[in-house]
């Protein structure tokens, strides 16, 4: 097996998305809802944002990783898949 | 050859950084710079927020692959890798 | 007449919003719509910020009013009123 | 005397400033710093499109109250005043 860290990332969302286990920070955005997740995703953002203008290389890999993150938690609350994603991204730049 | 989308879009980034060819978008976004490399991730961002709230599916994904290419275009301005997002990553959710 | 800067901007918004002149960059949001005005002020939040962090003072303010300004686009889109805002500020800090 | 609310809350926030009193929130913003301070105005960007594309119309005056509040306290963080702004609205919109 060969999977990237995104795809197994990916799978273990959709497996707390299944299951909601208690105590996963997963389970619990799903449980709060759209609105709370695209805030995140949007705050992230500026997280990044001031993570490169003001912070340190380790701070803009790790708010890359929390946009990242927030953006496949998103997507799986809309029933969208990163592979849409990958589709969209490979059709633009084949 | 397997390499991930993710992997294959990050490489092309790589190279336009090295070429800076004329007419490519990506280029283009380097000769601007950092500021408005990180203006570009902060709206993509808020574009996914109001493609989620009130567009169609396809724009979702349509600004959520916009808002990852400019993530890994940010990250090739600053020297950064896309690989050490991913280790971040796998050190939360390993 | 006494009126601050605000009320007077807010006059003039309403009064583009009732006449949708041609040229009007006012008027021209009003047209495109909801999506397009939160969008800016998504955007000129970002904006803010950048300048913040990245560029001159007079940046700051010259994006500052941008979003002040798209602020009140907004609100007048949702048949909404800058007084009421002023109304909540003052229940804060009365 | 009849100065808007803006002003008396700018008068407030400034007063904050001098006094730093333990206890007040604006205090605690100046305390954290400049980057804190970029983020809220960012966060409460997001949060106002969040409630324009999904929640109420008092939502959405409570979080325009937050952005404008936020806004005033980096201007003051910065040194620059919120007259600056009025000024180049002013010029604007004459």
């Amino acid at each position: 097996m060969n999977s990237s860290v995104l795809d197994q990332l990916w799978a273990t969302i959709q497996a707390r998305k299944q299951t909601m286990p208690a105590g996963s920070y997963t389970a619990d955005l799903f449980r709060k809802g759209e609105n709370e997740i695209v805030k995140k995703v949007g705050e992230e953002a500026v997280e990044v944002v001031v993570a490169v203008k003001g912070e340190t290389d380790d701070r803009v890999i790790y708010e890359s990783a929390d946009l990242v993150y927030h953006l496949l938690v998103l997507l799986a609350w809309k029933g969208l898949t990163w592979q849409e994603v990958e589709e969209e991204l490979a059709r633009r730049f084949g």
